[in-house]
This record gives C-alpha cells, sequence and structure tokens, in this order.
C-alpha cells in the first residue's frame, strides 16, 4: 500500500533530474523526503535518525556525482534509504524491510546505483579504492565515492582503507558524516580528534596549499556546471590560513570541511570543490542526526520506541526487558556484584546488547570500544591474561570479525573469557549481511571453546553464570534475537540438555530457539498419536558423550539447525552417529521475518511436523 | 648442542642484572648477542635482520621495565629473540624453532615473561590495554608496553587498540620501531607519516607542552635511577620548538621521539621520560634492520640464503623457484599477459606469496596494502565489482582475519575473486599460531565459494587457471608451504579427482599435499598384497556429486586430512556417507618439522600404513 500523494519524488526523473534543480526545489524535496522517511519508518520499522540527518547529503552527493557511473559507496548501509529514493525506488519504498521488498541496507542485485554490498561497517573506502582503482586501470575519470559516519571510523578496516587510499592517486573523495549525536564518551581518540575538526573554519587542503572555502555562494538558479568550473580556480586562489595539517593529510588526503550538512548550497560546493582537487580527497561533513523532525531531532533516542542509537549502526537500540539481550545483561550485572573481576565490553552496541545497565552500575569495568571486534577480542585476552574475567557481547554476525582473534588471542592460550553471541540464529527484517548463522560452524572448528545455546531466559541466567564462574576457556553463549517465546515445560530447562523420552524409536534433536519449534511439532505429533522421543541440547560444544550414546540409541533421528549446515552440529553428530539426518541452511537468507524464514528453510514447528508425519506416513520414521 | 661459550648473557642472573650494567657493558652484552643470533639463525633458520636490529631496544626494554611485574608485548614476536635472550632463555636457545624448543615467537606457555601469545601481526596495542585497564582497577602502578614495527603499524586493529588507547588514561607506552629497510613504497599512507617523523629533531610532547629530548646524557657509570628521576625535571623545563601535533598526539598519545634505536643511552633516556609522562605514550625509535652485522646491514634481503624480507612478519621471503608459491605466482604472471583484467594483491607478502614477478611485470594492476588483509578482501570485492579479476594471494592462517569480509563482501554476492591460499596445511617450525588448519572449516561453511586443494604443481597450474579463467564466485586454491615432493604417477593430475581403482572394498580419501602421504602408504599395503583402492580429491568444496557416489560404494573408506576435524570435508562427507571413517586434526598443532608434525598427528605414510594394515589384521579394514 502506497500511503503518499503525488509529488516530486513521484514525478521526477531521478537521479538525473536532481542536477537540474535550483536550491529551493531541492529544500522542497528534502521537506517531501523526510515525510516519506517517517511515514515508512514509523510502519516498517527501521533506521529514521541517521537518515533524516542525510537527506540534504544524500541529494547534494546525487547533483555532483553521476550513479552509476561514479560509484556512491554507503557505509554499513543503514542511513541508504534518501539515496534509495532518489535512484527509483520510492514507489516501491513502502516495503522497506520487508520480504521481496526493498533493503534496509545496499545491495547490488536491487539496483545498479547500490554500488557495493552494505551492512557490516567500516568497509567502504576499501570497496570503493577498488573501484577508483579498476577506473584508473581502465583509464575511466569517473569518480568513486565512500560515505561513512564517524561511528564507521572506529573500525580498523576503515584505517586500513585509508592508508592505502591516502597513498594512491586515484580519485576517491571519502565523505565523513559527523553527527554531534553518535558520538559517545566512549568511541576513542578518533573521536575526539574529529569533533576537535567541526568545530574548525571552513577550508580546502591540498598538499602544502590551505584554501578558504567560499562562503556559500547564492547558486540558486544557477547551472551547477559553470559554477563548478569556476569554483575550481576560485578556490585555487583564496589562502585563507595556515592551518596544522589534519590526521587525514598526514595519511595523504586533501581536506575539505568541516561542511555545513545541512545546507545544500555549501554542499554542493563542497562536492564541487572535491571533484576538482583529484586524487583522494576526505570531505568532513557535519550533520544533526534526526535532522528536520523535531521530536528525533531533540531526542533521537527517545522518538517512537526507536530507542537510543548506538554509533554509526544506527540500530535502534533500547531494548525491551522482555528479551535475551535485557536477560543476558541483567545476569551480568548481578554477577558483577559479586566479582570485581567480571569486565564487559562492547563493541558499539551498549545499548543492543543490553549492557547500558552494567555501563552505569560499572563504568570502570565497562569497556565501548567502538566498532572494533577485532581489538575487543585482544582486549578481551589481555584483561584475562591480567586475571580480569571479561565478558564480550556482541551480536553473531559481527564476532565474524574477531574470528582470526578468537584462535589467536584466547582459544590457543585457552584464556577464559566469555563471549555473550546475541542476535545468534535468523534476524529477520536486516536480511543476509546479519543473519547469525555462521557462529557454530566457525567456533567450533576451533579447539578450547565451548558454546551454550539457551533456548530460554532461565536457561540464559543458568549458562551465563556457569560460563562466568566455573567455566575455563572461551566461553560462548548465544542466544537469539527478541524474546523469549518458550512456551514448554519449564522442568526441561538445563545448562547441559534435556531429553523427553516416551520411549518412541525416533529422536528429534535441536537446541537454541529452535526448540520451541520442535517442541510444538512434537505436541502436534503427539495429538496425532505419532510418538517420538526429543532430545534438547544446551551445551551444543563440544558434543558431550552421553549425547552421542542417547543419539546413537535410537534407529532414526532427525536434527534441526538454525544455522549453516557445514560445520553445524548436527553435521558433527551425523559424522560419529550414523542414523541423524541433519535439517539446516545452505544458502544465504534474505530478508523476511523471523517466522517466514523458517517457514521457507522448512524449519517452523509447521514444516517439522509436516517432514515427520509424512515420515510416518510413507513408513520412514 | 650449545654452540657458545661462557658469556655475559651465561653468566649474568637476567633481566634483573641489567639494571645494574654500565652502558659499556650493556654494549657488550649487545655484541654478544648479535653472535649468538647470527650463529643460532643460521643453524635453525628465522628471522635475522628483524632481530639484529633491536638488540639494543630490548636490552633497553628490560633496563626502562620490571618484567613480569611490567608487562612487554612483542608485535607478531618474530623480533622477541633478544627478549627471549634477556629473559632466561639464552641456555636452550638453540632449541630455537625445534620440536619442543623455544618459540620463535612469544609464546606464554614459555615463560612468565612472554605476558602474550604473538604470531600475527597488529595485536600487541590491543593485549597491552587489556593489561593496561586490569592495572588500573586493581591499583597496580606498573606499565604495560607494547613493541611494533611499522609493518604492524599498517594493520586495523593496530588502529583499533590506538584509537581506543588513546582515549584512556591508562599506563600503556607503545614503542614504534621504524626500521628503514621495511618501509617500501606500496605500505600506505602511515609509511609515509612515519618516515616523515624519522628526520625531525628529536623532542617529547605532552598535551600542549613540547619539550626537548636532551641530547644523550653520557650514562656511563652513573646511577640509572638519579638519572631518570632528573630527568623527569629536566625534561619538563626545556622546550625545544612549537611542532605541529604528530597524527599520534591527534589521537590523545603523549609522543617522544625520535630516538637512535641503537644508542643506548638515548633509548635509556627516552623510555625513562615515557614512564614519567604517564597515560598513553608513543616512543618513536629508528632502527636499522640487520644492524650490527655487515652482510645483514648492507643487504637484509640477501645475505645468507634469508632472502628480502618483507613488511613487519619480518619472513625470510624469497621463495625458492621450487615452490608451490613459485608456480603460483609464475602461473599468475602467464594468465596476466593474456588477461588485463588480471590484478594481484598481496597483504605485505610479495615475496613470501609469490607475487614478486607479477609486481615487477605488471606493477599496475598489483597491489601490496599492506598487513591488512580485511581490506584486501574488500578492496577485492570493489575491483570485481567494477569488472576485474583480482588474485588475492595470502597464507591460510592470515585469511583468517578476512573470514567476515569473504561473507560479506564477496560471497553474497557471488563476487568472482580469486584466493591463493598459501601456507595451508602445516607449517612446521612457525608453529601454533601460523598453522593453515582452519580455512577449510571456515570456507566451506560459506555459501558461493569453491576450494581447489592441488597436490603437485601440475594441479596448482591447472587449478588456478580454471579458478582464474573459468569460474565464477569465490574461487579458492591452496596449497601448502615449500615444494612438491609428490612421486605419484602424473596420470593421476587433475583438477577434479582422480580414483585409482584395483577392485578393493576399501577406498582412502585424502586431498592436498596429504596425497603423496596416503600414496606412498597405499604403496606399501600394496608391496604388502593389501588392495586398497584411492580417491584424490582436487575441488574439495563443494563436494561433486560423483564422489559422493564413489565414496559410498565402498564397504569401508579412510579419509585423512591435514586440517581441523570439525567443519573438515572428511566430515561434511561422513555426513551423507556412513561407511567414512575421518582422520584429520583436533587441536593446535605445536611446533616441529612438518613431517614429525604429520607423524604425531597419525597423518604420516608411515602412520597411515600401520593404521590400515592393522584394520586389515584384525578384519576389520
Amino acid at each position: 500500500m502506497k500511503i503518499y500523494g503525488d509529488s516530486m519524488l513521484g514525478s521526477l526523473d531521478l537521479p538525473g533530474d536532481l542536477k537540474h534543480l535550483r536550491i529551493d526545489e531541492c529544500i522542497a524535496l528534502a521537506a517531501e523526503m523526510r515525510e516519506v522517511l517517517i511515514k515508512t519508518v514509523a510502519q516498517n520499522g527501521g533506521h529514521l535518525a541517521s537518515n533524516l540527518g542525510t537527506v540534504e547529503l544524500s541529494i547534494a552527493v546525487h547533483r555532483a556525482f553521476d550513479s552509476p557511473n561514479d560509484k556512491i559507496i554507503w557505509d554499513v548501509g543503514h542511513q541508504s534509504y534518501n539515496h534509495k529514493l532518489l535512484t527509483g525506488r520510492y514507489k516501491s519504498f513502502d516495503t522497506l524491510r520487508q520480504k521481496g521488498g526493498i533493503s534496509g541496507f545496499c545491495r547490488p542485485s536491487e539496483s545498479v546505483h547500490d554500488a557495493f554490498i552494505s551492512g557490516h561497517s567500516s568497509t567502504s573506502v576499501s570497496a570503493a579504492l577498488g573501484y577508483a582503482c579498476a577506473m584508473k586501470l581502465t583509464g575511466s575519470k569517473n569518480y568513486a565515492v565512500a560515505i561513512l559516519g564517524d561511528g564507521a571510523a572506529t573500525g580498523g578496516e576503515f584505517f586500513e582503507g585509508l592508508n592505502n587510499a591516502g597513498k594512491s592517486d586515484a580519485n576517491i573523495i571519502v565523505i565523513i558524516n559527523h553527527n554531534e549525536m553518535s558520538i559517545s564518551k566512549n568511541v576513542g581518540g578518533l573521536a575526539k580528534y574529529l569533533a576537535t575538526l567541526r568545530t574548525k573554519q571552513k577550508y580546502i587542503k591540498t598538499k602544502g596549499r590551505v584554501e578558504k572555502l567560499l562562503d556559500s555562494t547564492p547558486l540558486v538558479g544557477s547551472p551547477l556546471k559553470n559554477t563548478i568550473k569556476a569554483s575550481k580556480n576560485a578556490i585555487k586562489n583564496i589562502v585563507l590560513r595556515n592551518s596544522a595539517p589534519t590526521l587525514f593529510e598526514d595519511l595523504g588526503f586533501s581536506f575539505v570541511g568541516p561542511v555545513d550538512g545541512h545546507s545544500l548550497s555549501e554542499l554542493d560546493y563542497a562536492l564541487a570543490a572535491a571533484k576538482s582537487i583529484g586524487g583522494p580527497v576526505i570531505v568532513h561533513v557535519n550533520t544533526v542526526k534526526g535532522k528536520g523532525y523535531a521530536p528525533a531531532e531533540h531526542n533521537p533516542g527517545g522518538y517512537h520506541g526507536v530507542g537510543a542509537f548506538d554509533l554509526e549502526t544506527g540500530n535502534p537500540d533500547a531494548v525491551s526487558s522482555d528479551s535475551f539481550s535485557y536477560i543476558f545483561g541483567d545476569t551480568l550485572v548481578r554477577l558483577a556484584a559479586k566479582n570485581n573481576k567480571i569486565c564487559a565490553i562492547t563493541a558499539a552496541m551498549k545499548y543492543g546488547t543490553g549492557l547500558d545497565r552494567f555501563a552505569r552500575k560499572y563504568p570502570k569495568r565497562f569497556y565501548d570500544v567502538g566498532i572494533a571486534e577485532q581489538h575487543a577480542v585482544t582486549f578481551a585476552g589481555g584483561l584475562a591474561a591480567a586475571g580480569m574475567i571479561p565478558v564480550f557481547a556482541v551480536y553473531s554476525s559481527f564476532l565474524q570479525r574477531g574470528f582470526d582473534q578468537i584462535i589467536h588471542d584466547l582459544a590457543i592460550t585457552n584464556s577464559h573469557t566469555v563471549i555473550g553471541i546475541d542476535r545468534a540464529g535468523l534476524v529477520g527484517e536486516d536480511g543476509e549481511t546479519h543473519q547469525g548463522i555462521f557462529d557454530v560452524s566457525f567456533l567450533s572448528s576451533v579447539p578450547n571453546v565451548k558454546i551454550y545455546s539457551p533456548s530460554s531466559y532461565e536457561e540464559l541466567r543458568k549458562c551465563t553464570e556457569r560460563a562466568v564462574n566455573n567455566d575455563t576457556g572461551v566461553v560462548c553463549v548465544r542466544y537469539p534475537k527478541g524474546k523469549d517465546i518458550s512456551e514448554y515445560d519449564k522442568s526441561y530447562v538445563s545448562e547441559s540438555f534435556a531429553h523427553i523420552k516416551n520411549g518412541s524409536d525416533i529422536l528429534i534433536v535441536t537446541y537454541g530457539r529452535l526448540f520451541n519449534e520442535v517442541y510444538k511439532a512434537y505436541k502436534m505429533l503427539s495429538d496425532d498419536d505419532l510418538m517420538t522421543d526429543v532430545l534438547k541440547l544446551v551445551q551444543i560444544h563440544p558434543i558431550k558423550s552421553q549425547v552421542i550414546s542417547i543419539v546413537s540409541s535410537y534407529k532414526k533421528v532427525y536434527f534441526f539447525e538454525e544455522g549453516i549446515i557445514n560445520g553445524s552440529v548436527g553435521q558433527q553428530l551425523s559424522s560419529v552417529c550414523r542414523n541423524v539426518e541433519v535439517f539446516a541452511i545452505n544458502d544465504f537468507v534474505s530478508q523476511a521475518s523471523v517466522y517466514e524464514s523458517l517457514e521457507s528453510l522448512g524449519l517452523s514447528y509447521n514444516e517439522i511436523y509436516k517432514k515427520i508425519k509424512a515420515d510416518f506416513n510413507e513408513n520412514k520414521a
């Protein structure tokens, strides 16, 4: 259902027509875009404040550059809604984040204007440099543009990209979107540094030369192309002051900024300047998160349940008290009260991981390291080596960034560290970049790692307590996004496994959230007089010898798993127990609700019921 | 066998006695250490030039700090030989890199003075910050010290660590060892920046204050402690000049340097200054790689077959023409001649991966990105998106750093990129941090990834050509360290699989280098009239349906695999073929020769032969 009337967005030929608009027309367009953003996010969920903050920037980028010949790469991509509205996706924008609809991130499969996939942070400079180097090789004069927030600038890959781009002579323009709201005290030295740049006088600096960024010439009505040509000379002639080089200039970039990211004329001018300089250029843009919608602007954290915003990832973060994340954070606060060695670490997800209460109660033992999962893991290793008990709470798909460090800095030395793996399993609307379907495989390949996968709040509490207080080595506790929907008999709560015995020779095995689906299917089968036994694993790795004994004693075993099949627990078990059939995930999973995904993957209670019932009917079970 | 006579190293109580030595005694000790380094590395192999360059620095660090109360963390650890000589390991130093002997990297299990494990690059600041934060929490006044080369400073995790350390008020001292030889033109903007610092006048800078680093007071004979006390005031009183802030100061550090890393008195002074400042401090030290041994100093790349040195990882890199690395590089040069879309990428391993000839022949299409595997993968994705064919050659254990990017930036979009995985499987003397035993597991969990594991040069050529010219998606070609030792009939060469059929109902399956072991065992069994069939896989993932058919047709199948068991090809296969028994690796593998490791893992031809023969004898086979 399209909920907006006729409009500039509906009638213009975008993005091409943008270049012909007067500034006042752009301002009207921006107002219309804000209206669409607010209505759509109110309906479909998603990122509001970060997109409200980048309306003018998105318009200016598409005025200055010629997508898809110039390549526009939005880091993380949660702030790409405006870009989508401006590149042919306005009419389907009401399907945002829905099954089969517009992605909440950039997807090359969705549009030729999405030059690179996004979802994880700090990749845009590296990807843009790939494009820029290819352009050089092929003699193209086009530009590659990376746009990232100051939060994404805390990730190590950003620095790697910067370090390589800075020494290149490729036409890469890196726009750092500095929004006041996303800076916390915790994001590091670079954040403080960017904040100092924010307040400096506007300037353009190429190597050895400092030039004034002209007060925005009124561009209303004037042909932009001529202005760009004129500006090149203007820029080169006016020296403002002999400022100290920025950190970015130290790394080989020319520097433009700071620019008012809500002034279209200033943005037009700055981007024209950046294009005219050539080679690697940084443009520092100041924006206000939530801009243009008073409640969101004044309190981007509080508007319409969107919650606090973590760093640049921009996720709405204030988790409900009825969520696994909250229970994990709550348990940690409780444990930390009794043991002052417990430290908590987050990679820019203080709210999302439910660690905000820990941060308030034990600020000295709380570390928000920015979007820096590699550092987070090694840092935990350092704390552990010094006798502390570090707990790193992180989303499953982001933990992929710390894989090498888990092996190298924790597991080889069997360092006692706890990893709380949030958003484990399917995550729903964020789609393929955010699914937590790899952690079990990659973690169970590493020696000295133990993994719990609780299926209820009570189990999460027990497993976390055990991981922190009793276990040794690297202990992972993984739990799903959202809330406990378990309806099963709580006598099955365990830190190890629970076995429902009815004397059947058919066993259904599973773990984690999927136990709820299996339990429902088991009940339905039971109502049909089809008797099965059920085994719920809680410690899923290493696989306990008792589990192998139990599984081996059955004629037929079904293993249902909400994770990638290769390296899965089911596959490991089926390698030693020859009666096991594994049902897991064998491809990337697109956006949809979690239940829609479970259905299409054959992992919903309904699909599990149908599968086993059919086998009974065919005497296969 | 101990090859050195009585000495200071043999008679002093180290590291404690270091603090009582006069500078002239330290100089004599340094000379003795260089002698030990040269003799030991000549005998056992390892890193020579990087250790020759850090003799004085190592002495000075252990004079200034109080290990193990102060925590000394050597990044990568290949330059830790001097540290080992100074901390109780002189008498066993002749076992360097041998089975059961002294590690070529830092190992907490080896000495309380090895404060953190090392082997992979750019982790030292993160680990040291963990220690420093724990010290703060426990009220300790000790120091955490990270020492890294400018090469390690190109890794993103270094930046993440720096960004977090800079905003802390922890007592962390980061010593950047800038050695002229390791800087290549290719390592990025930071390298250029460090080179400019190198030539600046020495100074100490705390926030808002610039002070002269005194010309080395002659410390010979004077009690060091008094000097340190005096220096604190001296430093605070002498302002040299109003220099621009360094990049490190922008990030929140105080800055000391540049310091002559071969002047013990200057080092003593600078480290005392660093200690007195408090909070996060950077010390910039200039050293000369290979210092003190003329041939190595003048040509660190050419001395005694140690070969050229890549960046900070410091591996001797000029690979023999009789090596898989060379053949891979050679094949790529040949393919690139016919297709100008082929680009080659290395993460600071131009020589080690055999890409040096590509770099010379096609410099515009060659990218050395520094020790930046995350960037390398995403950058490859950018090149591929722009229509190029990027080939990233990387050691297996270092590719762990790019896991998330392989999933996120390559596989989801099914981007055609080729990854040459060098040092796949066991690597021998470098030990547990460098074993290439995880790549098959983590890569085969990712959809849209294909993996070849050739066992001979000829197969490597074929697979590489196919990966580059014919395949789509993410294609990995993995090959072992060292040379082709295959003695088997070359009619078995394939890009898919080869099946040796003798009509047996017993099948031995393997892939890669291990095929040589299996083939020898097969021949020995055959000589004993024990007939087996053999299946050599070359495309190991996805597993071909023909392979499943063949394997299923046997009564008993042995799968031998030089990789970690969970997620292995054998485990995947045994999950669908119930007749397969898998023999793989289930723990970290310590340093030893490759053959020694294969023996102890039950994967040598001898062990394979014994296992199967015993089964024949017990009628199990």
